[in-house]
């Protein structure tokens, strides 16, 4: 088939919206360690799961079996407000940097909570609804999440109880506002709301908080508070279910011009958006059909990756959790202060780090310096101002197309652009005043986190 | 033809964007009154404006005869960053209000700007390049047009100096650093920078600023700046014709349907939004080919269609500009302090003004918190979070759908949503918050600013 003019914009059909999620676990030889209970250190049953998430969710959690599993209609009808999301062809950026690679990216941002996050907030939201709850607790770090979840509250008529990283609580008072729009009540974590919050305060006075705690908090009101579940933006198996509806939609926008890429990138900090993103494209590799080289991105400051233990872990800080076997930092682990976005969460999906344990995909951690520079550039020429967490992405899909600069190949580069950076602009003021630094961990630091694993992996 | 079931979005394909503007004054029985030169008070000539704006924009500024202007490959090529774009019909916002009414908006929020600006900056930038200029000056009000210009400016690697009206300098900060993300210089205005600053700020201290103001300190910095020339993002004539890809894209896609709006509704602030979204259908009205209302809307602090008066004036508060034939306030008027979001420019585009003086369209004014009542309400079912000028069509639009409820009317409603309200947080703050309050001139108010309209209206 002759190359067709491929426009800068592919958007499919509403009637292209997928109708059913894609599950990866299903296709996996090695699949995912289960959940274990805190308390027995036997794996998680549904019993076990069901005071903390709606039903449904845990049968989606623990779910390693079926390939497919059919969207509600209501939910397929929610994401036509902004769904299907364009694959946008990055000619601007092609052109500014003079490399032969072709260059891809799924942007996810073109809805008011800015990010993917609302493609599984609507599924948590209407799951809950359907179980006749009264409402949800969350955590939120950057506050796309929270965001999101806020909006999918707010149509189902759930109350929607948010805990919010401290640290972004202050950096963004902006987003706690568009939240409340949403009606949703949003609390700055660690707080003095709960026993977990006060006992992190009272170890750690001063704490900017973490993604960790937070949860510990969220999960705890949840288990207390009658007619409350707790849903979780990232990490779980169910949360890479739902957002498998970006790899299959990218997938099947790419199919119409003939295109399959070479390298498939994704910025990673629990994995939702790169476990939804690749997702589609690893089933084709795990079932020996194709193959591509997949690159997660994170953080040099929050290293779960590439320099995280493979372990059983507390997802939380509060230990209230399960455990989850994932690559981690322990749960105690806090990025530095200096650390501007999200991608700050200890640990690593279960499903991805089999995947990465397992040699199907690759890891490489950038610093935040280098990331706000290609978020500058690439704002400049391809228009869109990314938020700081898909920028990780976009340095990583650059430095890929300037290999390609230097060798001369025509590889193809998709990326997940998974959100806008409108809510990140006390990061991007401390970028443009020259006041943004680097930190890495040293071993030492690292040493302390991993001595707070449990002693199950001995 | 049978009705074809209508998509939520209805995207065009990127060869649909116009190649072509639409220049309503072509098809003006009445044409706009000319712009006079306040020294000589005779119509400007191409000569007279040449210090002011570039030489291509003049021509456009003058030239009401021919229908369509070429639009330059370039500009094109930068429209398919984020245009088409969609056209969207309120499927949850008609079920939310139980209205027999077809609604659909052009929303125009899909890009960084976050709203229609970027449709007339990126041809402005254009022609100042193309005629070797180093920069340009402008003002903002809101702040959407400082941001497209800097991202317009940007492009073509342009200096762009940006005076933005004080209140919404001190609103919203993030906005700042948006445009210097884009490598703007933003000052706010009235400012000890200029000489008409210095001017305003010893005879009204204390001052929030105002739009008029705002245009004097960019104008002056143009006129004395090598290389520079000044822009505006509204009321000229050639601001307009830019914008008419609205209304141009939202009549294609309409089309494409079958659909013949019964109402098309648009907040009006200097009419740059409403131009451009009506200018088609206006067309069809003027050449006898088919009937609309149109209807414009503007906040109750800022009435000049409603309570203004049809009469020359000066387009500034420095009285530097030239004069224009438009319904004003008084160019010394300045909306009262809780004003919150945009449109509070104290004229309107000539074209407009001769428009509806002609009886060929309608204006109503809304009070602000009746604005945000509506804009929560939309955020929450279309899960889109408005910007506060564009919420004032969302409000007529609601009251024209809650109308046909009563009557049982199936009318089809068109309105423009002009952008989104990330950037607006501190007046969505202030609504949540329940300490947002309304403000009605007097015509006590109203008389102070019409004392200051120019002799030559008597």
């Amino acid at each position: 088939m002759p190359e067709t003019k491929i426009p800068y914009k592919i958007y499919l059909d509403e009637s292209e919206i997928p109708t059913k999620w894609y599950n990866v676990r299903a296709d996996m030889k090695n699949k995912p360690a289960p959940l274990l209970n805190p308390a027995t250190l036997r794996p998680m049953t549904a019993q076990d799961l069901a005071p903390v998430f709606c039903d449904e969710l845990v049968a989606q959690e623990l779910n390693d079996t079926d390939a497919y599993i059919d969207i509600p209609e209501e939910i397929v009808n929610f994401y036509k407000m902004y769904r299907p999301s364009p694959l946008i062809r990055a000619y601007f950026l092609e052109k500014a940097l003079g490399t032969p690679a072709k260059i891809y990216y799924k942007f996810e941002g073109n809805n008011t909570s800015g990010s993917h996050k609302l493609n599984s907030a609507i599924a948590q939201a209407y799951y809950a609804k359907k179980q006749g709850l009264k409402g949800v607790t969350t955590e939120t770090g950057a506050g796309q999440w929270g965001t999101a979840l806020s909006m999918a509250c707010s149509y189902f008529d759930l109350d929607c109880k948010v805990f919010m990283v401290k640290v972004s609580y202050e950096q963004k008072p902006f987003r706690r506002e568009v939240m409340r729009t949403y009606g949703a009540s949003v609390t700055p974590s660690p707080s003095e709301t709960t026993e977990v919050g006060r006992k992190i305060l009272a170890e750690h006075p001063g704490t900017t908080g973490s993604l960790g705690c937070a949860i510990s908090e969220a999960v705890e009101v949840a288990v207390h508070t009658e007619g409350y579940r707790y849903v979780l933006g990232s990490v779980l198996n169910q949360v890479l279910l739902h957002q498998s509806v970006i790899g299959l939609e990218a997938k099947t926008a790419l199919e119409k011009y003939n295109i399959k890429p070479d390298i498939i990138i994704g910025c990673a900090g629990g994995g939702s958006n790169l476990g939804g993103l690749i997702s589609p494209f690893m089933g084709e590799k795990l079932r020996g059909e194709a193959d591509y080289r997949i690159v997660a991105v994170e953080p040099a400051s929050c290293p779960s990756f590439t320099r995280g233990k493979f372990a059983y872990d507390f997802c939380d800080t509060g230990m209230v959790c399960p455990l989850a076997k994932m690559y981690t930092l322990g749960s105690g682990f806090i990025p530095s202060a200096n650390h501007a976005g999200g991608l700050r969460y200890h640990g690593m999906s279960s499903t991805l780090s089999q995947l990465y344990h397992d040699g199907l995909m690759e890891a490489v951690s950038v610093e935040q310096t280098s990331v706000f520079e290609a978020a500058e550039q690439f704002a400049r020429v391809e228009g869109i101002l990314p938020a700081p967490e898909s920028s990780h992405a976009i340095r990583v899909a650059m430095d890929e197309a300037l290999k390609c600069k230097e060798t001369g190949e025509e590889k193809t580069i998709l990326f997940g652009l998974t959100g806008t950076g409108y809510f990140d602009m006390v990061a991007y003021q401390k970028y443009n005043d020259g006041q943004m630094t680097d930190y890495v961990p040293t071993d030492e630091d690292l040493a302390k986190g991993f001595a707070g694993l449990p002693d199950i992996n001995l």
